[in-house]
């Protein structure tokens, strides 16, 4: 299980290049084959499509289990929302053991993160906000205790056209919280179309209908501040050195 | 600002291993300089102590100011505990820009992930219990809120000689909300030397004493699971999928 990284093919780590030029086969979705299309050279690939996480698991442990190196790709890392703990559990429930590597990738978090300033910089949570494999109450009690508490938030998948009320119900829970907190939304991070927007929580919901599926957020604390387009959380370096 | 990675050389991206490459000065404390020794050709080499985060940040801002391109290494993602935001504040204090460009990196908590198996795949928090640049009472609160909740944590420098206590107040903590919840500890990851140890959070106070500060755990949550030696936090695909 390979993570190849946010969007560009350069943010890919060596190992993970190395590992899929030594494959037989190459399985993931056409956004990800492409973004790889420079390793490949006679490895068989399989295209999936969004949605078949469950085929393609299938499929890769069928290949290995016949012998085949095999590498399922997901972009990013493969243990943020990617294929790890499905391919895993899937063995898991047949207690079938076959030679598994996961190499970690760079996450969509980290990447945008990079693109905004230094808006992480000291604790955070993750939360996706699909609620199509977890019921949207665990989301919700998980953002309510994030933004009540002083973290760093990151949401992954904020809105599809299913699932626009997410996005909005969620804004209405930080406004609650961190009024004035900065937030980062980039759209296609490290992809053609690379599109970012720095605003506050107050004025997020004029934002909400450019959000999409290929967006990432990172609502900042209440420390962060915004510097020259920049957002930047203090890591509290300032509580002891003159600088 | 680039991040290198976790431990080991060949897990470092293509960007960053270009924009090392192609620099004038890399700095960074020692591991990190020898982690990227590869990388080395004519550049000059700026080695660093732990603890000089603010002396090494002035240098590599005087140097780019003068007009060199300058490379400042961190291990893991420069905002991931690293040095982004101080760099940022530091010019935001100054209201001095300069042309900087983040290169993310994969993070300690992706890579022992994956040496761990799939303990994250979902929501998850990052916390540091180092308080020496935070109040450890705002430490507690977001583990004690992060804990109540569902999140799978992760722990960066759980510790330290000096705050050995920091540790054992999180692991009281944690017994509250998860007693039998998995937990993996992986010591120097991706380095020579590297150990892990799968335990649940009721044994965890036996392995108290080999945590150090190259150390990060990962707590599962109420769904994590260990097989065949790894820990799987299910992502949901069973409410939806037979297999």
């Amino acid at each position: 299980m390979v993570g190849i990284g946010p969007g560009s093919a350069d943010d890919i780590t060596l190992r993970a290049a190395n590992a899929i030029a030594a494959s037989d086969y190459v399985i993931g979705v056409a956004t990800y084959i492409d973004q790889i299309a420079f390793l490949l050279r006679d490895q068989k690939v399989i295209k999936g499509v969004m949605g078949e996480e469950v085929q393609r698991a299938m499929r890769a442990i069928e290949l290995a289990s016949e012998g085949h190196a095999v590498c399922i790709v997901s972009g990013g890392d493969p243990n943020v929302y990617g294929m790890g703990s499905l391919i895993l559990e899937m063995l898991a429930t047949r207690n079938e053991a076959i030679d598994i590597e996961i190499i970690p990738g760079v996450t969509a978090v980290n990447a945008i993160a990079a693109v905004l300033g230094a808006p992480l910089s000291g604790d955070h949570v993750i939360i996706s906000l699909s609620d199509l494999l977890v019921p949207w109450s665990n989301i919700e009690k998980r953002l309510e205790l994030a933004a009540r508490s002083d973290f760093v938030i990151a949401l992954y998948n904020p809105r599809s056209r299913k699932r626009a009320r997410n996005l909005s119900r969620c804004i209405e829970l930080l406004k609650k919280h961190r009024l004035t907190a900065p937030v980062g939304i980039v759209k296609n991070g490290r992809r053609p179309g690379e599109k970012t927007i720095i605003t506050t929580v107050d004025a997020l919901t004029n934002y909400e209908s450019t959000v999409d599926m290929h967006t990432t957020i990172i609502v900042g604390n209440r420390q962060s501040f915004i510097w020259e387009g920049k957002i930047i959380t203090p890591r509290g370096y300032r509580t002891k050195y003159e600088y």
